[in-house]
């Protein structure tokens, strides 16, 4: 079996075209798309598929672990995942070596793993049921608890984006990565996660405390781009009490932020930030 | 029952800090973000569930026609959809009565529905099934045909996002919103969407062109944000010639867009352009 393991960025030739139309040839940096699939299993069950999604390959165990948290199959109890390791099937195909994560729980899981990929998917529902169930089923927090200790005040708010800026290694060399970090009161980034996926690298930071035996919960959650409703959701899963965000959050997000009294910041920067709930 | 029809933004109060710590409250738009449920029938077989995504309302019809062709559930065959609406379920829920919309076929649908779903959703596959299935059906380009015609010369791919900026009102209201647009090869903006999803923007473009009854194949597809492989995806089955992305594209964006034959430009700005395949 091969070992390749596909890094987080990639060497292209690209050609530049410039406002005066001369063009130059030179090597790009991508940051690295591949799927990566999460298989779940727990004592006396088979492992099953639960999740795939696109991501920049690096901290997969973190990004499996955080989005069981997430979801909801896990608690904070210590040991509720008890191992993340890369699939070692003999029939997987070789090039998809790093690309299968097997969680293994310590006991069957809090909820059903297909609950939200059951209301999305096809053929579950004829027409006639009613379309809330999905939605609401979308829209549903798993496991929040409300954040009980201090917030950034504004002036910590303002300065957040410009450390998170310094701490986006792979975002300096493609251009093309989102960041996600967990951040005290005082501003202090407690750990940094970058992917091609907002969400993913949201997960990333939450499974990184998680893997760590920590709660994810945090005085605030940072993102480096917009706020949708997805990440609302993830911030008030995990326990977190505020979300800062450099881009525009949505309508969804703001009564999702509202609903669980979570603080939603958004365009944060230097010079300005928008407070939403 | 209600008919509230949701808009593409709603106003908020929101309080803005500023540099020197000073305060002001004031009223703020925010893209609307709300689900859409789209369920598919045909001749014989009733209405289901098979797409649950979070966008901003308004053209919901040309979004479903549009993620059914992108899904390959019809061809560019003439009254392969037969019609769009909103489902009028007596026991919907009457705040989703704008969030489910029926598309129904003339015909059998090409392919199963659920073929993607099926891959990412749970408990589908035990441990033991080679990874390579469903990564292999979530990377599959429905419908791919080349695109024969010109492509937009350098020059005027510099000169498309200035064109596009000026067709997004939604995001000049709330900078909170992509924009997509089918484009010939001279950079006329044959029909522009915006959404807080950048791949709903763009099956509402493709899904504007079938709804006309026109194919959705053009000479180039634009995109405000970054190129990620499921933009190439739609791209590619759509028959589009190349795509042209503000933002950067990943590594397997190029990859799909080299395998499909596809200009890939990225980072795209008045003052450069930079060709990955």
């Amino acid at each position: 079996m091969s070992s390749r393991r596909p890094g987080p960025s990639v060497r292209t030739r690209v050609t530049e075209t410039f406002a005066d139309r001369s063009q130059r040839g030179h090597e790009d940096r991508l940051a690295t798309e591949e799927p990566l699939e999460v298989r779940l299993t727990w004592p006396g069950v088979a492992a099953a598929r639960v999740w795939v999604t696109m991501r920049t390959p690096g901290h997969d165990f973190e990004l499996a672990a955080g989005w069981v948290r997430h979801e909801g199959l896990v608690d904070d109890a210590p040991g509720a995942i008890a191992r993340v390791a890369y699939c070692t099937d003999a029939d997987l195909a070789p090039e998809q070596e790093f690309n299968v994560v097997t969680v293994t729980l310590a006991a069957p899981p809090l909820r059903d793993p297909g609950h939200r990929h059951t209301a999305l998917s096809a053929g579950s529902s004829a027409c006639g049921v009613c379309g809330a169930d999905s939605v609401a089923d979308a829209l549903a927090v798993a496991g929040a608890r409300p954040w009980a200790g201090a917030l950034p005040d504004p002036a910590v708010v303002l300065a957040l984006p410009d450390r998170l800026r310094g701490s986006q290694p792979l975002f300096e060399r493609t251009g093309g990565v989102h960041a996600a970090a967990l951040v005290t009161a005082d501003g202090d980034l407690l750990v940094v996660r970058e992917d091609v996926g907002r969400h993913n690298a949201v997960d990333k930071v939450t499974g990184a405390q998680v893997l760590d035996g920590r709660s994810p919960a945090a005085a605030c959650l940072l993102v480096s781009g917009r706020a949708g409703f997805e990440l609302v959701q993830k911030a008030a899963s995990a326990g977190v009490g505020s979300l800062v965000a450099v881009g525009a959050p949505t309508s969804l997000s703001v009564r999702l932020a509202r609903e669980h009294s979570l603080a939603l910041w958004g365009f944060a920067s230097t010079d300005r930030a928008v407070r939403y709930a």
